[in-house]
């Protein structure tokens, strides 16, 4: 069909939603209640993927036959345990970078309960400087879903230090900003309802618009940015003949 | 964030359609002439897939590198071109079907138009016999996109007959059908607008959910359904340890 993206009121949304996660290959148990576990403990739970979006890294990770994910943005560690979950047949591993003290020590708890056999690797400090300790390494997919403000220099140091396989793929989280980058004005229901704090929100906007203007001018990669969830770029490495 | 599917009206669907276009590598030339062409000449010309579904083809089938991908109701040749121009670096080929006789002779000139090469064969007539002539021959990519009544049927012969190479994927196109599956009120500003005859949107509506709620217990496969364009469903073999 000629429309790339539907509308729909908030309701229908929801509704469309819930058809999609209902109809997709379900998440395990341990992921519902560790979602949970979140939303009772610690703010903002909001920045937790949804379960509709783990559902696909769970696909993504099989699909692709990964053995090694960079997970850039911890949390509490609900899309370091979608990835692991999806490598569970190849048994690969997921790197897991969080720098806000409360979120290590929360993701540090959910994985002394879901990850006894130690895949999945917590480290704490800014994703930038520990980005430069991995010289050497190569990840399979690498998933930026930190702050906005950085992603330009997630990508430069992941290219520059060759962290990307190449048949692998980058996927940066939240790149159409609640629609905001394409129309910020009333129109949008998202630009009124989303966030309590304005400038916050407009230095959100301003970071991820850069971002898409930046990656779609970089010649070494190819992008397609996927208009679902809270928009997700997809990254790949130029292939050669 | 915890939403799977933004709420959008009308104008800022449109808006972002447009954003995630020009934010994703663009497409060669030929296929924005060979859409205008279609729309000139053809009736239903939104059976086309959307410019940035096409972008999307080409992200993934070099992505994928594929090799040979199945293309199962060509129209006017819109998605073969897209998919081999996703296979250009690695000269692979595309096998699409057609029943309708007007559409076969659309595509015909659309490919001795842009297909010197002769990468994409065009194989008219049911799609249900042609697919049980390829037994022997595996795909990388094969695309549902013709009559929905016939995906559940296109799926089992797939299957049966081992046309997916064990890293292939299946994409069904329309699997939301403009968010009707999930919510067919008023609400949904696609009940409406969409469609002219309510015999055939309700027909299309009924054969959707029933493949959506086949391919969830079929348990020879994994599947995500993406709430992007009208519904994608990626479907690929359960992954063996």
């Amino acid at each position: 069909m000629l429309a790339g993206v539907l509308p729909f009121p908030a309701e229908v949304a929801r509704a469309v939603d819930e058809y999609c996660c209902s109809h997709s290959t379900a998440l395990p148990p341990h992921l519902a209640e560790h979602k949970a576990w979140t939303a009772e403990n610690y703010e903002s739970p909001d920045r937790m993927s949804s379960s509709l979006q783990a559902q696909l890294f769970i696909f993504l990770a099989s699909d692709r036959r990964a053995k090694r994910i960079l997970d850039i943005g911890a949390f509490s560690g609900y899309s370091a345990l979608a990835w692991k979950e999806g490598m569970k047949a190849l048994g690969g591993e997921v790197w897991t970078l969080e720098n806000d003290p409360v979120m290590v020590d929360a993701c540090a708890k959910a994985l002394s309960k879901y990850d006894a056999e130690g895949k999945i690797h917590l480290v704490s400090g800014p994703a930038i400087d520990t980005l430069r300790t991995f010289k050497g390494v190569v990840f399979d997919i690498i998933y930026f879903d930190a702050w906005k403000g950085e992603y330009i220099d997630y990508l430069n140091i992941v290219l520059e230090l060759g962290l990307l396989s190449a048949t692998g793929i980058i996927l940066a989280d939240d790149t159409i900003c609640r629609g905001l980058v394409a129309d910020d004005s009333d129109r949008n229901p998202n630009a009124i309802d989303s966030w309590k704090r304005p400038n916050l929100r407009r230095a959100v906007r301003a970071h991820v618009h850069a971002w898409n203007e930046y990656i779609i001018k970089d010649e070494r990669v190819d992008v397609f940015l996927l208009p679902a969830f809270n928009g997700m770029s997809m990254i790949k490495l130029k292939t050669a003949a």
